[in-house]
């Protein structure tokens, strides 16, 4: 279903994404006969290609799609390749997309190295083809994606995290990557700043509301219908927006206590008398208000656009992004 | 005794290598007081500064050193720790020049990110300083150096390799890197191609050389006395120089049985009888020869240089390799 939606958004830019895909296919090609097994592998799995459909969906809002995009959408999308398959070996995971993990065919050394490997390719694609701003991008990205993993970690040992703070962690972690998207679309066809900037600002205000909806399908006891477990957040410790608000809205005493079910959730209950709290004090309700005003935002970035199709496919991504149960 | 070496060799930039330590420290610094806290770590270590020390000895062999110099010397020193802190992640390592490794304090979550970290800080060092060229070599060398260690991994599981495959796994996994340390130091401050090229060669044959000699080194007898076990590779049934030119000098029977001893290494004796095998058939003498005429050609590559105190130091440290004994 997710993936009709998805494709229906990406409808204007079809043709584009069929010849990135060729063109991302052949970039991939290498003398050695291992990385090519597993490329193979991973074109095969057909990602969801989100991040390269929203590269070249602001390139056409922005003026002609051209070499220089399709460069910057194989950039994006061999970086994220990148970090997942180094992401599947730090979280010993066996499965990606339905598959079994590069990992868990091919072991971890493997794994890393063809990381490494890809974003090397994605990293060369760029500076053979001159795109230095491209560059500057996406390295700043790379490192605002790994610092804000590292607060992450470190604020959720301390179960200590204000709004502010949580705003930092996804604003890095998750929101800087789909704003590079957006603002390389834009830089690749385009000398005009207010499209950099409004596409860049598009960007960060979707990725935001993506992260802030993905916390509250966390607390979300409609999200067991699509068979994903809800809870999981509160079990790693990691406080987020909805729990944020709630422990603000009561005494210090009760705060102290949730904190204190949230570090030993040992006990079968604590993960649903959590949940439950957060709904009582209605953290949900305000999380789904941040999230649909920044909704808005994105929506109000795109004003400077004549109306179009592509426009339209952005405007429903935004919906798209604020509407799924999964 | 090798730190006092290495000090030697690299007096020449001496006060250099602490401005580069005070310049390296300072672009460590993030907002982040967890990622403060590794790299602080990592600068206590203090490395043997050997890329660094390569990088400004390549700069003032070709003209004066300036900031570009210092900049060269930082991007490969990140990108090597980075590496250093994957690879610790992969083979499960405790320990790093005697300290414990960051996964091993930290886990392997935040070795990863960090790694990750590192590596973009570099690039961004370059990319700031539109050191185009740096970012060139240097992502051409990332992808070269996994493509090495992915063939390696390959051709082990095979038992299938002859001397031209080596030379392409060694060339990738070892000698890109030193080969870009030198040409990043003749970038830095000339634009005469002869040094770009001389230098280039100078740290391909230097570190090929460094790659042969070390491989010697885990079939020599003497290095037990410095308490680096021999035979390793054998144990982990990787094929280089001495075992190919042994395996090469006897008949295709006993050639296969000795392959079969290190396929079914699970005997005490297997690798003794192996160190014997290459003993006895001259893949030691052989592979010192090739190291040795890979010194002279490195040391040849210098020639277009007059004599200074700088060129000395890059010919000692061509001895320097060749002879140490471990």
């Amino acid at each position: 279903m997710i993936k009709n939606k998805l494709t229906e958004i990406s409808k204007p830019v079809k043709i584009e994404l069929e010849e990135f895909q060729k063109l991302f296919k052949s970039s991939l090609k290498s003398n050695n006969s291992l990385v090519n097994l597993v490329t193979n592998y991973i074109i095969k799995q057909k990602g969801k290609k989100v991040r390269p459909a929203l590269v070249l969906l602001s390139a056409k809002l922005c003026g002609e799609i051209n070499e220089r995009s399709y460069r910057g959408a194989s950039l994006v999308e061999l970086l994220h390749t990148a970090t997942l398959v180094h992401d599947d070996v730090v979280d010993n995971a066996d499965k990606r997309r339905g598959f079994p993990s590069i990992n868990a065919i091919w072991k971890n050394k493997i794994a890393v190295l063809m990381g490494d490997y890809l974003l090397a390719k994605g990293l060369m694609i760029s500076v053979e083809g001159e795109d230095f701003d491209f560059l500057k991008k996406i390295t700043n990205t790379v490192k605002r994606m790994s610092e804000g993993e590292l607060l992450q970690i470190q604020k959720t040992r301390k179960l200590d995290i204000d709004e502010e703070t949580y705003f930092q962690i996804i604003s890095d972690k998750t929101a800087s990557l789909i704003e590079t998207c957006c603002e390389i679309g834009a830089l690749s066809n385009s000398d005009n700043i207010e499209y950099h900037n409004a596409m860049r600002s598009f960007g960060n205000s979707l990725g935001l509301a993506f992260q802030i909806k993905d916390d509250i399908l966390d607390y979300e006891g409609s999200a067991k219908l699509f068979g994903k477990p809800i809870g999981g957040d509160i079990k790693e410790k990691k406080i987020t927006l909805p729990l944020i608000y709630s422990l603000n809205q009561v005494s210090k005493d009760e705060s102290a206590r949730v904190r204190k079910l949230i570090k030993n959730n040992y006990k079968k209950d604590s993960v649903k008398e959590v949940i439950d709290f957060v709904n009582k004090n209605n953290g949900i309700d305000y999380s789904q208000k941040v999230a649909f005003d920044l909704g808005e935002k994105a929506k109000q970035a795109l004003n400077i656009f004549p109306d179009s199709p592509v426009k339209k496919s952005l405007q429903n991504l935004v919906d798209f992004v604020l509407e799924r149960n999964n």
